[in-house]
């Protein structure tokens, strides 16, 4: 879960990259890089924080040139963060090229392996250092042709910019699991990132999805960029991407999200139907649940209501509620309507449940301001599986699914009825038009070593 | 417009006290403070930054003691502003206090004046420091009889909550304009703070709102709060705190926020009827302007869509967009929802316009992302004269209604339609049990000096 | 111990002001504050800190005028220093004033009572801010017979500089206890501060000391300050800046602080020679001690060494040694040189004795380092007295001298021998034209009530 | 200009690698980092700033283990510092390294571009990762192997120590041209530092320096280090280290630094009896010009005087100097003793003349603070070729001695006279015991490609 951007031939370059990470910052708040590239050096800025902080006017003007690629990472475990921060830059045979990614590479312990019993050395814990290896040591005199050899090599889910001293290679995997679009700057050049939620801020107009399997090279002297089928595409878009991780202004393969997840409130609305629950008011769990709540309310007609508030000042560091102070975290961020809820029957929305922690507070949390009952519904079909291809799920002992049934978990969280979205329903919310990747709900992990 | 807060009896003051103003940072994001008493010392930390930045845990375990009393201060012009922060506390006849004030002493000028002739010196720019002045001066023996004398010669919209090394005195104008509400501690003790949402966090139960004109006096030994009446109570609620300033789960005099903004928006709705616009669909401009828009879309039957999108990441000192990058500042915190509102007509309901330079900006994004037609409502009247009682309003001239006309309004922010409020119906909305005061849309200054 | 300035009638009030300050820094290194006049407004900025880290290119820029105030603080106790840095700054009948000391007043409990007394109320806890009252209190119509007339309250060791919104009132008490000079700018203007090593990076030239009990005022239209004698001189120069606080190169009432320093050590190296000791080689505690070294070394013949290297990288705030680290920290800023010494006598000469405790570590240190013998010799009287004119001496009970014989004190410290300067030398090597304040050595607390 | 440190076999290893990079901040302040190992993992901080700024306790904390390497990086350019910060860590196929580095690698560009022909990738731009990708690359089983096969491809002036997750290899390139000794902690365990200056903090034993071309290996259940001669010694020690860059209390090849300092200066001042100057006083351009005229002084009779006060208080980022502020960089780090030196014929003792901008300004300074003549003495030769071992030198064209003669350089720089040490006496000076590396002086580039 992290996003990427690419700029190519506008002077602004770093400049409209870091207001494009600026829009997709929700997919990662971890750390933040731009690596520009101008006269055949590459300048890199990257650290731990926000694009706000990290991206001072100082470090802009440091970024030179009319070329630049850019990465937010979502938040990982380790001790010395900033080192493991993209931009990735290193100088090769053909000179330097500096690197992207988004996505998760499941052979990479293999690939990792085999190049250290070659002789590699590796500086980080991150898969993107393979491919830069594979790369590197590829025989191929091209580097167009040497990243087709690293890529050969390389299974998962993934986008890939890289950046030469004048081009820019933008790969997508050929299931086209993660998102990537491609759009033309007003002012000039191209832009490519994670979701076109970013394009609006810069000026861009979208011109399409990168394909899957697609390479595009962007170079110096060409209007357009050149496209390479590199491989046979096999779409299967992932479907979590709707579910939650995407801004809702975003449009994925041609599908706007926010109007997917008013579809998935509409679904849960529709089953409900069947075996209806009374209650005074349809609550999402903001922000998340929002545009499912908002279709569950119109397709049921029960009164849409803000029951419970999001507050945005939370830091990232603040005091440590004392022993009786406990409970207060979930407290901290949402803050329940008291006089809207109190007595009331609630249809409770949000987008997934997880480990079921969160749910359980906010169940508790509502019961606590007076709530007489509190119905659960579930944006998503149950997740039971990890994700491997790029979402940072929790182990699957960590996910309640796969170890309690539905109605063991609506007894966990102390709701009064508990409903998820079937599988089908997903699929139709989205719209049938694609395979989407499932794996979270159903197992099937088709990409295979 | 600032926050207060004070905690009475419970060994964890400074600690609740911060929670409480954590969840008001919305009255005030330049400034906090907090100070608290303990065995006859008066120990204070106040620095500009959010609450979540200011009280590290240093700084709690620094602010010992079982009474506390804080405030969070709004913007406001300075090149010092840290010695401008509250609570301000000062050496005494009577040994030591602190205070901290929300609202504004229109006769300030004239105080100031009059102690400075005889004799006084003023080392900051807060009207708070002249109230200190009084009760120093004042010859009565106790802290009781010198606040009260001190309220004798201050003019305004004030809450005050003054803290010496072992009591604490809560203050509310006669016409309560400012809000202020008492509650009880699960843990002990007291809690009196600006708004009731601080009371969920810190899990107290909302008992009564201080009354107007009423004097609180906590002190050790007391079960209960001493109630004063100081003075006649002229009962004038601010009507801004619904339009705009309050949490929406807030409780103000009895009224749930949120409900009154609902009220709002269907008495805006139930106004189009008469001449109803042709609309696909509601569009609140986030987040203020939701409630309202909920009200509108329920009232009138046309679907509520989240058509603009708040980005919360909005920092303090991001990039400075270049010439090109123009119009860009709006577009940063506010996102259309281009695929939504496309060729659509929208009816965009925000809380107010003040300078009219927002409003305009906001109907030309919405133009640009696609939006046929946008019909904007204001869930209040013509804000046409500046506020003296404590809400941070601009001078008349920069008011676009105290120049210009509903239409020349239309026309300057290029929108299709234009209705807001009456004054009315605002009243209605929230209730018609009160004399609000509601002299920035009529202009009835009822504090004179 | 602090240092002040005043810069009058030069562009880069401020800027100068700064740059005085930083030569003066080894007065004071817990906060440091400038208050510059332009067009009727005083702006400050002051903070806790370095001179070089608190004064920005901002800050100066924001220092806008061509007369500024500035100074120094020496680290004093309190949670919240920052708010007792000075300048002090107040709004009184006559517009504003800003104000910085250097000294102590012993009356100031007193005078501070009777103001509160009055109603007066103390925001901070520096004796500084009852002259501020007392100056607004006065019934005088000009601002320097208000000053006069709070100067007659006001005993103790003091220079103040005092800025209204157009002119500089400088003070130096009647004994002239600590040092303040006059000096004319090459670029323009005028400067007062502390010390002379001022006005060197400033180009500044030295024309005379403030005399005791001298008021000048600068103002605008006078080509040289205006000179009032307020009070009767008794001159009483503080003997303890020559023996540690000025800087080497400073002239204090026309005497070389450096070679006063020198004649210490001559002295000492005179009077040991009735009873000689044998030792190889004369090594100061550095920095302090060197000058007296050399003279040590010079008169005895015996030579000088570096056997003790300083460190200057030692920073705030660094590790915690853990337990079987103890005794680091006067190793971490002082370093035996271990084969200079190694088997060696030494005579060992620092400029005072104090608690004893450093005394104590640094002998064990080189002893532990190979030292044969350490003679230790200090270049001042004992001290058993605290000083109430501005040092900042602990208690009486935490020196030393005030409790133990010299030839306890030798044993307490385990060196062999141990030799103080006498009074007599003391004064002699001053140069025995003034009658040296030097109630630290005889308890002659000249300045009563 | 680094300094290394490795401690084996202490469980404060960490700790004591900061006090031990802290006693040798004069060798690096750009950046620091250190490397701890436990229980198969490697925990590494760095950071640029001082030792005292990046090892807060939680750093320290976190560098869990009983073994740990430690670096000091002098100041280069780069706009990203912190990515080039030692030590360097890679995971390779024997597990994970760790090294830091001391000197200079000639033939750095020759490696790097064969090991990039065969694939290699470069993240940083320090000779350093030559010697990891080497290691990787090697065919050998033990790592002892490993590195004695990457070591036979590095030639250039180093010291290496490398820590894998057992254990430490400590290697001194086959001159001994930087210096590195080995000591026992009275804690337990070893530590190897650059400089012994660093072993009195740490409570250590100096036991005898790492032998030119040795290799010494630290591993568990062994007492002692094993050590391997891996390179026939041919003992060339730089010089420059005594000249100017050691700390005077640290002992090299068996020399006090101190002591040859004075030497040179008793040498300066044994060659000026030949023509002998008259002058009043010896004044050292502190401090690192000190210790040769405390030798010039004791040899020529002359008194020795502190005339020039150095400024500790310096900050990196202090006001820009305006346009008539010009030449006060040099008077805010270092002021002249003006009544002392005023009217005098000063002979003044620096260690070396690099650019020859800051004597001229020293000069210039003395003479405006009234010196009557100013003779300038050198305690080191003519420094004529760029250091390519190891010592930051400037490029020859800037070097002064390189494109003037002596008489040049002393009508350059206004002194009256000037004088250099000569290369013999240099020799003499530190003791003729071993065949010195004099390349800056003689431009003899032993070390060869």
């Amino acid at each position: 879960m992290c996003a990427i951007v690419g700029i190519y031939g506008n002077e602004n370059a770093a400049r409209l990259a870091s207001l494009a990470l600026f829009s997709m910052q929700h997919r990662g708040q971890e750390a933040t890089g731009i690596s520009s590239s101008c006269d055949g050096k590459i300048y890199t800025k990257k650290d731990s924080g926000l694009v706000s902080e990290v991206f001072t006017e100082d470090a802009l003007t440091y970024l030179k040139g009319n070329m630049a690629i850019g990465h937010n990472r979502y938040s990982t475990a380790g001790g010395e963060s900033i080192f493991d921060a993209q931009p990735v830059s290193a100088k090769y045979k053909l000179g330097e090229m500096s690197i992207v990614h988004n996505g998760n590479l499941i052979n990479k312990n293999e690939v990792r392996q085999e190049l250290i019993e070659e002789g590699a050395i590796f500086q980080t814990e991150m898969d993107t250092e393979n491919l830069i290896h594979l790369i590197a040591k590829s025989s191929h005199e091209r580097l167009r042709d040497r990243i087709k050899e690293g890529l050969n090599k390389t299974i998962g889910a993934y986008c890939f910019i890289i950046q030469s001293r004048s081009k820019q290679f933008v790969i997508r995997d050929r299931y086209g699991i993660r998102p990537l679009s491609l759009g033309k700057l007003k002012t000039g050049g191209y832009i490519v990132a994670s979701e076109t939620c970013a394009f609006d801020l810069v000026d861009a107009e979208f011109i399409r999805d990168v394909k899957p399997g697609e390479m595009l090279i962007f170079a110096d002297g060409y209007d357009e960029p050149e496209s390479i089928q590199l491989f046979e595409p096999e779409y299967r878009p992932c479907a979590f991407e709707y579910v939650y991780f995407a801004r809702p202004d975003s449009v994925i393969n041609g599908k706007n999200v926010y109007r997917t997840r008013e579809n998935m409130g509409r679904a849960l609305a529709k089953n409900d139907k069947k075996d209806p629950v009374k209650v005074d008011m349809v609550v999402p769990v903001p922000d998340s649940g929002v545009p499912a709540a908002l279709g569950y309310a119109a397709e049921s007609g029960i009164p849409f209501e803000y029951g419970i508030i999001r507050n945005h000042y939370v830091g990232r560091t603040f005091i440590e509620p004392t022993q009786e102070m406990r409970n207060m975290k979930v407290k901290m961020k949402l803050s329940p309507m008291r006089s809207l809820i109190d007595g009331k029957s609630l249809l409770v929305i949000d987008d997934s449940i997880v480990r079921g922690t969160t749910s359980k507070r906010i169940v508790k949390m509502l019961k606590e301001a007076g709530a007489k009952e509190v119905h659960f519904r579930v944006a998503s079909p149950e997740i039971k599986f990890p994700c491997y291809y790029g979402i940072d799920t929790p182990n699957q002992e960590e996910l309640i699914s796969s170890r309690m049934t539905k109605d063991e978990i609506c007894e966990y969280i102390e709701a009064d009825t508990l409903e998820y979205l079937s599988i089908e329903d997903l699929k139709e919310s989205i719209g049938n038009d694609a395979n989407y990747a499932l794996e979270s709900f159903d197992g099937d992990y088709f990409v295979t070593k």
